[in-house]
């Protein structure tokens, strides 16, 4: 298999037929997007690297296709955009068994696909000598204006955080093998919630114009509310026992609190935003027709000032937990 | 050095105030496109890997941030489209030679998008533990409805090429020391022509509507006008003697045709296109105001039917030279 067969056999028959029309056949030099009247395009570009942010070895195509799909998706969620389409780029190996983990990748990468009604718009395939790497550059779109970014945030705004954080963590302690579990419904659901992170798509478009600033949870939820809190120039608290964990993390760690190493771990591709109070009843709607777990985990409490962190983890004695965290280095398994 | 302190120190000072706004200051999960009413977005990625389109070592971060920007503007320039913002994805050393290698990558990118007017919009960055590898998704825009394709070329159509071909196949093997030349005047201007191609940004633009169908030469000239013969279903003809040969290459061939070997190559990043003759005025026109030669090369001669090869090459006694050539893999000095 070289680039050409690669495209041909098993890019090609991915497209659908509004796919193929923006990517006119992947044939072209360029795609040409559809004007988009009263909409702004929003995009995203992520990539991952063998032996960095997925383990080498044969098994691992579907997962990266998967990941590289999700946690790009999560950045379109936390805009608060629609997912339209997406341009793939392959670094890839064409002997027998690279052709076997491509094979595999571009299986579960049309699923995806299909799942999320994502097009397949263009693209790049190469050689890669060593390590493969896939990369994805995502195109969403949001009604012209709506964007949400980082830097909304004011004080008082209650903060929220989507599902429940420190699963992928978990997850990926498991897979490594730094933990053993016997439940295997426990480690399933751990290690799915790292291996297949579900974009909480569509909700803060529900929820607008009520959201002022939201972030994607993937350096960690501390590190996170960080950048909202910086962009922002606030100061918020987060309280700690406020932090949701799912019944397997609490199973895994034993404690009612999240704890801090799984605080600073990243990955849980939930949604972190910040709204006003009047917005709690409509927030729980949005919850229950979502039917997804929506927790008020803390509030901004001041202006940022040299005299206060960005952000503040609160015990239940009302104590700031010290120290405060910082940012996760995106990594994964070595 | 990390992957943050390269954004901060390295990328962020690269945006413009425009870039910025679009870009988000590189702070929020994704970027945000202007509306551009009237006007198609057109996206093409092109990635370049350490061994495979540029040498492993510490010296060639600068070729590779020129060929990654030129490459990809020659993608739209052959679609008739204006370079507007530009998505980055590095995977890179961190090091002390890794660090030195991508400052000198993004002073150069720096410089390049300058050049071309080019915002660059958000990206990734990450670790690679082997070969680096860079990949850009390049955005650019053109009046609704005017993107050219390869599948517009109708008989009777004149062939057009822009510029001179081979001169990058030289410049290649010159650097890679497979041939040498002693007038040195001849050698930098053969290797910048590999190093630094110029994409041929506003020529189509120029002569819309009179072009039908356009493809940009990076396969090798005779291939990529294959990729317009199939996709508009038409066996074109090309003249050999009137391809046309720059003084430096000629020098070099010491032959009044450009030789077969140098056709296949690719790399040349000029543009092919076709036209109706009625054009032919209004194109002598344009490239007189862009001073750019355009060179009529051959004519669509018949609808693609089994007996006929989709292009044939015609020496000057007007017999088809064997055999007909296929396509380069896309390649560079390994």
């Amino acid at each position: 298999m070289d680039e050409f067969t690669l495209i041909k056999d098993l890019l090609r028959p991915l497209l659908t037929d509004e796919g193929a029309s923006v990517a006119r056949g992947l044939a072209d030099d360029a795609a040409v997007l559809p004007e988009q009247a009263g909409r702004n395009w929003v995009v995203s570009k992520d990539m991952l690297v063998e032996g960095v942010h997925f383990p080498k070895g044969s098994d691992w195509g579907p997962v990266a296709a998967s990941r590289l799909i999700r946690t790009n998706l999560s950045d379109l969620a936390a805009m608060g955009a629609r997912p339209e389409g997406c341009f793939l780029g392959l670094g890839v190996h064409f002997d027998a068994e690279g052709t076997r983990w491509t094979r595999e990748f571009v299986r579960r990468l049309g699923s995806e696909l299909v799942t999320f009604g994502l097009g397949l718009w263009g693209g790049d395939t190469v050689r890669s000598p060593d390590a493969r790497f896939v990369s994805l550059t995502i195109l969403g779109t949001v009604s012209t204006g709506n964007a949400i970014g980082r830097s909304g945030a004011e004080v008082d705004d209650d903060v929220y955080v989507t599902g429940s954080i420190g699963d992928a963590a978990y997850g990926l302690q498991l897979l490594a093998g730094q933990r053993e579990v016997e439940s295997r419904e426990v480690k399933t659901f751990l290690v799915d919630r790292y291996q297949m992170p579900t974009p909480r798509l569509g909700l803060l478009a529900a929820l607008t114009p009520h959201v002022r600033a939201a972030v994607d949870v993937s350096d960690g939820l501390l590190a996170d509310l960080g950048h909202i809190a910086t962009a922002s120039h606030v100061s918020l608290n987060v309280e700690w026992s406020r932090i949701p964990q799912s019944a397997a993390a609490r199973h895994i760690s034993g404690q009612n609190q999240v704890p801090i190493s799984v605080l600073t771990h990243g990955d849980d591709y939930e949604i972190a935003f910040t709204a006003p109070p009047s917005a709690a009843d409509e927030i729980l709607r949005v919850s229950e027709r979502f039917s997804l777990k929506i927790s008020r985990i803390g509030r901004v409490v001041r202006k940022l000032s040299p005299d206060h962190e960005p952000v503040n983890l609160i015990d239940e004695t009302g104590q700031i937990v010290t120290p405060p965290v910082a940012g996760f280095r995106h990594g994964g398994i070595k």
